[in-house]
């Protein structure tokens, strides 16, 4: 396939260059070629009023929750996850979780995620899901035991025969990661083996970190220690390390993800909805970005997240340097690519990577004029892409969801409504 | 006009109301009724798939300044306004700021605004903009002597001018506001004038407030007094006063406001990205939103600014219940109106108010599943409204600009950038 004559490719490379005028040739999904009057016989498409962007990367989501937008607004975390989303949330089978991760593909592909980073229940079904899809993606299922030396052997079994269900769809966009859910509900007996589980498959570790002063406190108490500091201690944080979050570190924790190159998920919009508070993604040298699920965002919309991740970072420091235009791009980008380990694949747009390219329409109204491409993106536009290419593969064209009937499964998912 | 079977209204009346599968009947501008079955001969629109929202309240712009969208992103307000914005300023003249403010009556009723508060210059040529795209608005010259006694005079003749010129344009759309700049740059001479000439012509008197702490240091420092408490002894605050950003104000200053009645326009993210702090919105009984200019923003979508209006609240005051839903959603309505006092005319979906409406497609991604309308208009919804009606005629139509073709404009004005 040939993208012909795209007016700006912000291509995320090395110098960040954003090329004019140039055309794309993708063959067998990668990016061929970049450079001007490319021939390519099948294929052409007009790019001559496009902004072509590298496919984003969501790297913290619960995607299935997507069928829980809006039951709770008003409550902190504790209270949220105990009296609204946990009862809720037992009642999300397999098929309900299917169709809620289906859901949320749409909202990400709609506003030019190609990538996600997940973690929940029913897996299997999940990978189902982004299967369809046509995105890529990390699958962990959360495992908790709430401290019942009794559940910590089932939950770690249960963990391995899911990923087994995603190696076996030999599907090389689905990868399986290893999902603790956090310090508040995991023994160290269930820390460890989940690290061990990590060793074994070569996967990354996946969890919640310091969201709230509770956790910290809580862990301070009843373990002697901080979270992170938990975590190093138990031998996590090594290698394949991500955490989610990640707000409340002192001094000595932020160099101790800074030595040990961790990445820290930056969530802005479901940390302050949640009033948990603001991440120090100033200090940290190895940041991501993702949305956390839309009971707590309450969207997917990754444009949306980046503006006020670095409205946030000025409000925390007082300080309009806080954090640069630039730096939160590449965190949704690039640096998404090196959290999860795939920068070799995807995050920029550079020849031998996989074409996972968003299409915009330079004419939106929210990118006119045009004094600085980065700024209109982060600041200004709303998220309406017009298409989305992962691995070579179209799944939005014009627009309109490719690889299922959209207005079918929301009409499906209304229907769920009352079952919560 | 006959809009039918609207599938849910969000009347924003007293009650609160959201009916749904109602008719709304629209005659010579305003909603004659709304009920079932009720019938129309001519024009019948057909909404069993629509959401019907009152039209949108921005209580502060300064619209022309969408030339400048993305020319500076990471100064404070003192050194963004003397290095960044004002030599810029200084080079739009009458025809640049007609297009710059016609491109932001685009972006404003693209995202379901039917009505603004602006604050600039060449009033006139703003006022032909805003005759064009059908809006609503309220519009004054920014007057401002920076304490030269010379200056004072010209400056209020000159807002006398261009009043005069939006009376001569008869279009009850179309309301002049008295706005002097803020205590930084106008005398306690000019302050006094400006009080004059509203109460002169009985107009809405708006004005920047409090919106740094080195607003308040300077005046305390220079005039002895903080910024309220000084246009309260000149006598400014009283019947129609409206404040822009109010962000430092101590206790004295938020019991006066509330006493007086007076509203404070929140900018959320305008204050965050100018990291100017946070509007003491909580404290304040009345209060309405605006998005100031997309130089400071960067754009004018005010479903963003709701969004962001809450979660800066939740952070300001580390709690969830700072700022509710509802809230934030009757600043952008109801509450707007009563602050330009445009009550009786719009801010809700009520019999007898003029039909200004805005109808939003019910299967947006963003807004499904719809647990809860308000909710997934405030915290996910991106801005992408289907239809936009004003005094019962269409400005848009099926996502398109009814008024005036966009494609040339866009064009038109990204040729005007390199002036800048």
């Amino acid at each position: 396939m040939l993208l012909r004559n795209c007016r700006f490719i912000v291509t995320q490379n090395e110098k960040r260059e954003i090329l004019e005028n140039k055309d794309i040739l993708i063959e067998n999904g990668k990016i061929l070629e970049i450079g001007n009057n490319l021939s390519k016989k099948d294929e052409v498409v007009d790019c001559s009023d496009k902004i072509i962007i590298p496919g984003l990367i969501n790297s913290h989501t619960h995607a299935a929750m997507n069928l829980l937008r809006g039951v709770s607004d008003d409550k902190n975390l504790q209270e949220w996850l105990n009296e609204d989303i946990w009862p809720r949330e037992a009642k999300i089978n397999g098929e309900l979780c299917y169709q809620g991760t289906l859901l949320a593909t749409a909202e990400m592909l709609l506003t030019g995620t190609t990538c996600f980073n997940d973690m929940y229940f029913h897996t299997g079904d999940v990978a189902r899901a982004a299967e369809k899809s046509g995105m890529k993606c990390f699958l962990g299922q959360v495992m908790h035991d709430f401290f019942d030396e009794d559940k910590t052997d089932d939950e770690v079994k249960n963990a391995e025969k899911e990923i087994t269900k995603i190696v076996d769809l030999k599907n090389e966009r689905i990868k399986p990661a290893i999902t603790p859910h956090s310090v508040e509900t995991c023994s160290d007996e269930l820390l460890i083996k989940s690290k061990e589980l990590a060793n074994k498959y070569n996967l990354l570790l996946h969890m919640h970190l310091s969201e709230t002063e509770k956790e910290v406190n809580d862990c301070l108490k009843n373990r002697g220690k901080r979270p992170l500091i938990l975590l190093d201690n138990l031998g996590l944080i090594k290698n394949k390390f991500i955490g989610a979050h990640g707000i409340h570190f002192n001094e000595e924790e932020i160099n101790l993800l800074n030595k040990n190159n961790s990445f820290i998920i930056y969530n802005p919009c479901s940390n302050a909805k949640l009033a948990s508070g603001i991440c120090p993604a100033r200090e940290l040298n190895y940041l991501c970005i993702g949305t956390d699920s839309v009971a707590s965002n309450n969207n997917l919309n990754l444009f949306e997240e980046m503006k006020f991740g670095v409205l946030l970072q000025r409000v925390k420091y007082n300080d309009v340097g806080a954090m640069s235009t630039q730096r939160i791009f590449d965190s949704a980008t690039i640096e998404g690519a090196r959290a999860l380990g795939i920068e070799k694949e995807t995050g920029s747009i550079e020849i031998g990577k996989k074409a996972d390219l968003v299409l915009i329409d330079k004419n939106n109204i929210f990118l006119n004029p045009n004094h600085n491409i980065i700024s209109n993106l982060v600041y200004s536009f709303n998220g309406t892409v017009s298409d989305v290419m992962i691995n070579g593969n179209f799944s939005v064209r014009n627009k309109e969801i490719v690889n299922f009937d959209l207005g079918e499964l929301i009409e499906k998912v209304e229907n769920f409504r009352e079952l919560f």
